[in-house]
């Protein structure tokens, strides 16, 4: 095996090992489960970022308890990104993501690693950190966005 | 006020108290969000519940982490169901969600409450409790889907 295919092999052993390890019988069920978790973990972030912002009052306990719910979220879609389920159902998912897994799975672990730290800060009630790491998420969510999501919806 | 007015307001209250009240700008926004929620929700319920039903080895650890994430999301799709959000983007919702508020908030509450057991046996990894709960959590969905839960989407 070459150090590609070593690294690639490591990167499937580790989002196998997820606890929440997703089993899907279609891939249009693994594509419906990751953009819907995906969805939801947007929602919350954004509930927690519109405090950041400014664009609503902060609210320590609503920010703690919306980060819950982001890094509860957090690595569950890209359990879903198995092989052949680039088709099925309208996605934007670029093949990017197959064809350079170890940059995906490195994306995605650095957006659960950000995610993790704006949980530590919302719960510490640090208006100040939970800036900070709202900006980080958000700068992680865009960086896999840019490289592995596509603009338009295709099968 | 008379007192289904009463029972209305006050299960609307409860609703609104939620700490992860959502905010949406059009109804077809709730209406994405609720069924994303759901789905996650129903998928990783299934995962304890194979376990449960002897379909896939136990494994404590899993069906604790599967748990904890059904109970994450066990109250949020119910923040979705505002005055506006029967129509926008097809769905399945029964104009009896918003004829009989009360009603429909006690089949959520009921699936909360059941859910909240299912995560104690589950973090217990008492898999006889864990069976029991599954059973209840299920009976849950079932008579809210019975009820609320149209066999066909609509707009």
């Amino acid at each position: 095996m070459n150090r590609l295919l070593v690294a690639t092999a490591a990167a499937l052993a580790a989002l196998a090992s997820l606890p929440a390890a997703a089993q899907f019988q279609k891939p249009e069920d693994a594509i419906k489960y990751r953009q819907s978790s995906l969805t939801v973990m947007a929602n919350h972030f954004g509930r927690v970022a519109a405090m950041a912002q400014g664009k609503v009052p902060f609210d320590a306990k609503v920010a703690a308890d919306n980060a819950h719910v982001v890094a509860t979220l957090s690595r569950l879609p890209f359990t879903a990104f198995g092989e052949g389920t680039d088709k099925g159902a309208p996605n934007r998912a670029k093949p990017e993501i197959w064809k350079e897994q170890a940059k995906f799975k490195d994306a995605a672990e650095k957006m659960a690693g950000e995610v993790a730290k704006l949980e530590a800060a919302a719960k510490a009630g640090n208006l100040d950190a939970i800036k900070a790491a709202v900006g980080a998420v958000g700068g992680s969510c865009k960086a896999c966005h840019d490289d592995f999501r596509a603009e338009k919806y295709s099968n």
